[in-house]
């Protein structure tokens, strides 16, 4: 069951915002979605094509819901849009909100398997079978017509989320992702965290380890501004350039310049992944 | 003088923040700033038109810049997009925190002439005057070229400014505009508190008073929700329009079906307003 929390027209379609109970995180979560003009029940155009969107740290459903601009082109191009919240909330484990890159608003799209994290922090079951699941059963979603993209720990979490699953999601792409993250500060830290001090047991939540073991995609595109403040520290995009060239994956690597690590930048090649994904969902 | 707060490239131009010293309100002020592409030095575009948005109750510079989706158009039509803010901050008048619509982020854009609001609540000036001249010495705007909207207390702004200085703007349109201030709650509210209780001196800041007493525009353009909360009480826009009728003002009134008050709703028709305004700026 899933309980509406607001409903908005735009550009001819609505974007709506849940809560419902989650098994996978054993906790109320909280997603968005847009339903374009196409979804209306007067306009009787079956099912449509689903793309999800991850946000990065600290974000939750509503930042790319106002500030990316995505239903102007989901709009035209009949795609509903689905924007879940990034971690588990309020589900009480010491320390969940002491810091911006770990716990509440940064759950990296991994099922935790520590003590302390794993029965809620289960973000890559929540948006690999939970959710779907719902939007097919409450909207007129196709589930054979799904792809997935994100920003940054969302990114990550596109990537490796369509690494593992390449029959589920026709297309994949992100915005300033970190690839791989048994490499930088951020992901270290999390995956310590989350999974303990086994860094075997990381691999799987590693879009460049998995590309190495050999995991695939048919192609992978990706935006990085040049001005952004975590390119050199925490992104490191050739290193997915070079796990990809080894592996024969095609990867449309867009680096441009001046652009940081905003929704400012988000906003402006947006459409750009839009109508990428269209391509390969065939509307 | 202006203070550079941030700057993000975005659409292939520069979103920016600025903070200065402004004489009219005797504060700090912040203003934001979309330069589009055709502004950066190596375009050599000359000047360009500039369009003042004004934001509603409770908002301040940022709300329109990240959630409206306007530098989009602006990017592609070479327009500069100027985002003030919707009231002196910090001031210390007592009371100037205590409600959503009246004191902070409630200006309403006028000169007020209260004792205790009068020192610092001079938005008319800081909008039709103060603000311009900065913007003409700091950028490469057109001062010839120059139109504004606004949503809601800021559409009241956009018509009364322009309505008293129809020489200075090339266009005028609004999103949910309050019409009529004299008329209703919100209106009265502020009108009393910044200009005392006589009503005379409330119709200068009255857009549906001013073209009663005379005052004419070229053409308004206004988008309003029909879902719209705010619509029957507050709003009246069937104020306007009898008012633009009886005086032969064209006026395109567009009330559109299942639309709220909200940024989904001016996000969906931002662009029709660019375009609007663009066809009169001559881009």
């Amino acid at each position: 069951m899933i309980n509406e929390v607001s409903s908005n027209k735009m550009f001819g379609g609505l974007h709506k915002r849940f809560t419902h109970r989650s098994a996978a995180c054993d906790c109320d979560m909280t997603f968005a979605i847009y339903l374009p003009p196409q979804a209306s029940p007067q306009a009787d155009g079956g099912t449509l094509p689903v793309l999800y969107w991850l946000s990065g740290l600290t974000c939750n459903d509503e930042n790319f819901s106002t500030q990316a601009g995505a239903q102007r082109y989901a709009a035209e191009l009949g795609i509903i849009l689905v924007m879940p919240d990034t971690s588990p909330r309020g589900v009480n484990i010491p320390g969940e909100d002491d810091s911006y890159d770990f716990g509440s608003a940064a759950g990296f799209y991994l099922n935790a398997t520590e003590k302390l994290w794993c029965n809620h922090y289960n973000m890559y079951d929540y948006i690999v079978k939970e959710l779907p699941d719902l939007i097919e059963k409450n909207f007129p979603a196709d589930p054979d017509r799904q792809s997935i993209f994100g920003h940054s720990m969302g990114g990550h979490g596109a990537l490796t989320i369509a690494l593992k699953n390449p029959d589920r999601y026709q297309s994949v792409s992100a915005f300033a992702p970190i690839v791989a993250p048994s490499q930088v500060p951020w992901g270290k830290k999390v995956l310590t965290g989350y999974l303990g001090s086994d860094e075997d047991s990381w691999e799987e939540y590693d879009s460049v380890a998995l590309i190495n073991g050999g995991k695939r995609v048919d192609h992978i595109l990706v935006s990085q501004g040049k001005a952004d403040d975590f390119l050199a520290e925490q992104l490191k995009p050739e290193l997915l350039e070079a796990a990809c060239k080894e592996k024969d994956i095609p990867i449309t690597l867009n680096i441009v310049d001046g652009y940081d690590h905003s929704y400012f930048f988000i906003a402006s090649f947006v459409e750009e992944h839009l109508r990428y994904h269209a391509a390969y969902l065939n509307v």
